[in-house]
């Protein structure tokens, strides 16, 4: 086991109803808030005048933005910075999913930065303070409600790159699963795509002797698994919905990462392919995943194996460990397809035309590797590519 | 799954020699501090003057109180808040394991209290600021070192009880499992009994589908089994120790409460037997769990069949799930018996003198119940003592 830190200050209150303490924490924040929001599903989900009501009721001055975008992009960043500061802004309450969030954080992290907020995320510059941030959640997926990470895209050369502080890290997060009811089929598929996801950037490891987080992952993997079928059949099961919602927290708020080096290769090729295409994030890790695994699996088969035995309950053959890792490579595959998530580019529209662009924008023109549990070459992310096409 | 709040600003830092950070840590939050800390061993070890040499070098000012023995007394913790109010103490320092830690937080709640400390515990005051506190971790077991709670004696009466704030989290806690190497057989089980009673008390519930609670529950209970046996055999296996170690502070960080309704009944009866007759905690919770599921399993067989099957993976007998149960309740009095607790009251030379004195106490005289999973009477308990015997 490796040393590590781990703090995670983000107080979440979870349940039903709890959209409804939102005036009363900002409040306890701040004087002025930015309420950052997506598109109009707030406004017809009802959700956004009872926010606004709340922090009425609680005498809190607000300004508004709109507009995030899956991907969320740098441009609306810079455009949020700018009111905060004119605005005298001393908190943001990020109203929606990780999009949302990760925009908020971005504005967060400018506010005091004195040159181009993109600087910041293409690692040109430092910030040591940021405005304070709130999260009223509506979609389980990126766990950016208590992670220090946030992931912007750049129009200007479609790069998506990202920041991570404990600065970051939400003051609070409301998480009330009933919310979750609407989202569409493919979206809640996204969301669990992507928890999934956190968890195997992690569980996939080169350190040895991390039993209790192995496990831990694999619970949060188990029970992702099952209550997906159960939303699949029955979209307002609320404890189901309530699973995803807390797992989606759990998996990147750094639990399952303690005392191991996770892999992040898979993210890193993922956002080149969203950063390019504007794919859906856990459309893009659906498809990169099974890939990445059948490049990398011969390298370690044992954990592969164990995957398949732990996680999708898949008999070990002992005498053939290698059948059995290759079984749960298949069994995530196949999963993928049961909850509707692509699993080949062809399904999103993409063909090898950009292959080694974005292979070469992963790895600095071939002069860099990306992750860790293989270190990824130009020509292994070509060859993940052609794997998934 | 139940509405919860969850919350815990601990900063762990964990590893080989963390504690030599221990001096830059504390003057990051204090002028003065308290060093608190239990009899001889920290002394024999070198640790004191590890931290003594800290604390010097990041030119913390010091004052110190030792002393603190198992089932830390109320009269040390008025000593210390007398000491560090006379000495403008505004941190505390506690080296040690679970009773140094709870002594800590005693003087740390009755330091801006007015009245006597002890009526904290007894419910009859509240407080609403407390100090600070650090903790250089040496025995993993109770979880103090992130919970808010903190148990303390009475000498006069014997009483043992218990006070909880999230204000008494610990600022920061540091963890190096290579403490822990010297730790006696004997008490490093107890705080393997300590721990997993934690997670029991939290998966023992009655609030049905916590599917993803259940399983990280056992991903602990199956890991801090597995390790035991490691550390059976190996008392030195760096990897065993830290798994413990870290599965010491998930075990009751309250992680793996959420969303359920906790039992505690056996925490309440062991108190009893500990304030009395003064046994290790662990040694208590070994004797009053088999009993207490023994008395309780035919209220939710279900339930402890899936104990049976997922923490001790004994095979279930779906014609009949009692058997299975009966099974892991006799698995996990095996375990304690292989890692040298004691199961019974006569080894620990209790006998049934003060059962209805005992029982009378966690009943306020026959007049309350204990516990949620099965709220126990008076007789209930009883019952539990003569399975005990």
């Amino acid at each position: 086991m490796l040393n590590f830190e781990f703090e995670n200050r983000t107080k979440i209150i979870f349940g039903k109803k709890v959209e409804e303490q939102v005036g009363a924490l900002v409040s306890a924040n701040a004087k002025k808030v930015l309420l950052h929001y997506g598109g109009g599903s707030i406004k017809k989900s009802g959700l956004y005048d009872r926010v606004i009501n709340s922090l009425q009721e609680a005498g809190v001055e607000y300004v508004e933005l709109g507009g995030v975008v899956a991907n969320p992009r740098v441009s609306l960043v810079r455009e949020g910075i700018k009111l905060c500061r004119e605005e005298q802004v001393d908190f943001i309450l990020a109203v929606g999913g990780g999009s949302v969030i990760d925009s908020a954080k971005g504005i967060a992290a400018g506010f005091y930065y004195q040159g181009d907020v993109w600087e910041l995320y293409m690692r040109e510059g430092t910030f040591d303070e940021c405005l304070p941030i709130g999260v009223v959640l509506t979609i389980p997926a990126a766990g950016s409600e208590s992670s220090g990470g946030s992931v912007v895209t750049n129009e200007d050369g479609l790069w998506k790159r990202d920041i991570g502080s404990l600065k970051l890290r939400p003051v609070f997060a409301l998480l009330n699963p009933e919310l979750t009811y609407t989202l569409p089929n493919y979206q809640t598929a996204c969301g669990i795509s992507d928890m999934l996801a956190h968890v195997m950037e992690r569980y996939f490891t080169r350190v040895i002797k991390v039993d209790l987080t192995d496990r831990l992952a694999e619970a949060i993997m188990k029970s992702v698994i099952k209550q997906a079928h159960i939303i699949n059949q029955s979209p307002d099961d609320y404890d189901a919905r309530a699973e995803i919602m807390w797992a989606g927290t759990l998996a990147h708020n750094d639990l399952v990462g303690t005392g191991r080096q996770g892999d992040w290769a898979s993210h890193g090729i993922e956002h080149e392919l969203s950063g390019i295409y504007d794919i859906a994030h856990g459309a893009g890790l659906s498809i990169v995943f099974p890939a990445w695994m059948k490049h990398v699996y011969k390298s370690d088969i044992p954990r592969f194996a164990q995957f398949a035995n732990r996680v999708f309950d898949i008999e070990i053959n002992t005498m053939n460990l290698e059948e059995t890792a290759i079984k749960g490579i298949e069994a995530m595959e196949s999963f993928y397809g049961l909850i509707g998530m692509p699993t080949r580019l062809s399904q999103v529209n993409i063909d090898e035309t950009r292959f080694n662009e974005m292979a070469n924008k992963a790895t600095n023109d071939g002069t860099t590797t990306m992750g860790s549990f293989v270190p990824l070459t130009k020509a292994d992310i070509m060859a993940i590519f052609e794997l998934a096409k």
